[in-house]
């Protein structure tokens, strides 16, 4: 038995009493007994070296991030996890690495009860794929296309603090040191807001992950949704670490920064009480930024209600020419 | 818009109306209905240069593989493909190169109604990982644990031929030469067995396809259903560009070549009517190589049904060390 199969032994677990998995690794195929009556939800993800992490990243913290990412898909679709499957390509066995890999990648699997179904092993460049597997009512999805003008506008949790950790990782000037710790949390082990996507179901309609940026990411919904947005800067939710920032920089980091992992959401301005119940329940903190507009223009508003002039902010782009 | 996103939008196609698909490709998840009471079969392979195809590998023929690997799994389960996912790292966008690959990925997944339902495409050294999705009838899973002793072992159309072509792209010094076309696409452009791993539900018990050799996948149903196995060289389907090898080649080829996608199955000797049929409805041809046995042992048997040597055949390891 060479040192890779012992490796795909170390991921091979078997799945939990009452889960939805009727066989895990280990066959042509995993089997999974979706409940009756819902639609599955896929999304899958691809972390290459160099480009979503450095290579001296800590493996456990990236094991968490490549699950987290695609458990975030899930979450913005509103669905629960079901399982997911792992493809990777490794230089070398390392077994430190792939250990402290798995168990950052399981630590977040078994707090969301999703565990691994199946996967693939072979030798090559660094390259991590999962593809994640999540069920949810037929109508209870949020999808981009459900924005509709007058609707609120929502973020979960605070969005910037990914970015200023990568400024402070990759020394730009602009970004204070020494780096913050809670930022660097923020960029490497990211938090899927599973149990909000959920909990807005039925109360919700256009919801997405913010994974390259506030704005750009927004411009997806209003695309799809064929509306505009206005935006309030003053509401928009600032960390404590990014309110000493000069304010191109703290804008920068708010509205275009990246790796954040926050939904961004729309509803009824009826439902306001019920939003802020989900949030309640979820544990997770909300704050409405804006609204949708018939207009298909994105404003973003000082505390006036003026609008602004909007600074050069774009999603960030891997493929940028 | 970067080159990349004129990328992804190549790869959006809507789905066909009536489909298992209710959200494609655009969103922050797919949304699949699998038929009411079926089981979700799920699989993943990832491809990397040099070690799955070779650099200067026709896109088209690779575009076809990728997805051509995970069918085969499907095929093995006894399901039938719901759709995919296709997440790609690219060195640069060429679009030649990817005009080429998708129209051999479309025309197969076209030809098995299986769409591709969401993606990722990142910039990175050459990686191409799928996942496709399948669904079967609750008790017609083709599982590995399956085989019984006494049950009769198939196999589907000739093992061999790509081993045989990698042998003359190599050069390695037993292999005539100038390569053979057949043998080629048998490399290449593999013929996932679905028909056929439809048509056996509930007719086989264990099955796989066979992509690491044939006696080594073997060895996988022998291990998960405790039995062993006589395999009739003489009953072994040999392709006429094998014919003219050297016996050990000629064995290597057939029992250890790897890259075959045939499937590789068991059923009780009172079924062996329906197997036929079911190769005959599925216009596959099966033969019948050998038997499962109640000693946990792997034999290779004569013309005269004697055991012989066995030569050091192993499958294709791709971390053998």
């Amino acid at each position: 038995m060479g040192e890779f199969e012992l490796i795909r032994r170390h991921f091979a677990r078997p799945a939990a009493p009452g889960s939805a998995v009727v066989l895990g690794v280990g066959d042509d195929c995993a089997l999974l007994r979706p409940s009756p009556g819902h639609l599955l939800a896929v999304s899958t993800d691809m972390l290459v070296e160099g480009r979503h992490f450095f290579a001296d990243v800590d493996p456990a913290a990236l094991g968490h991030k490549a699950l987290a990412v695609n458990l975030s898909d899930l979450a913005a679709m509103g669905a629960r996890p079901l399982g997911f499957t792992l493809a990777l390509s490794l230089p070398r066995a390392d077994e430190a690495w792939l250990s402290a890999f798995a168990s950052g990648l399981f630590a977040l699997a078994d707090a969301h009860a999703c565990p691994l179904v199946g996967g693939d092993t072979t030798r090559g460049p660094l390259n991590i794929c999962i593809t994640v597997f999540g069920e949810l009512r037929p109508g209870h999805a949020l999808r981009r296309d459900a924005g509709q003008a007058g609707d609120d506008l929502y973020i979960s949790g605070r969005t910037g603090e990914a970015r200023l950790a990568l400024a402070q990782l990759r020394g730009e000037t602009w970004a204070p040191q020494p780096p913050n710790a809670d930022a660097r949390t923020r960029l490497e082990r990211p938090t899927p807001r599973l149990a909000l996507g959920l909990a807005l179901a039925g109360i919700a309609r256009a919801a997405l992950d913010v994974s390259d940026g506030l704005l750009g990411d927004l411009g997806h919904i209003l695309a799809a949704s064929a509306v505009g947005a206005d935006i309030e800067l003053a509401a928009l939710p600032v960390a404590p670490t990014l309110a000493g920032l000069a304010e191109a920089q703290r804008l920068e980091c708010l509205l275009a920064g990246g790796d954040d992992y926050e939904l961004l959401f729309t509803a009824a301005p009826g439902m306001r009480d019920d939003v802020m119940a989900a949030a309640h329940a979820s544990d997770t903190p909300v704050t409405r930024i804006g609204r949708l507009t018939e207009r298909p223009l994105l404003r973003l508003l000082d505390a006036d209600g003026q609008p602004v002039a909007q600074p050069l902010l774009r999603g960030f782009d891997h493929f940028a020419d």
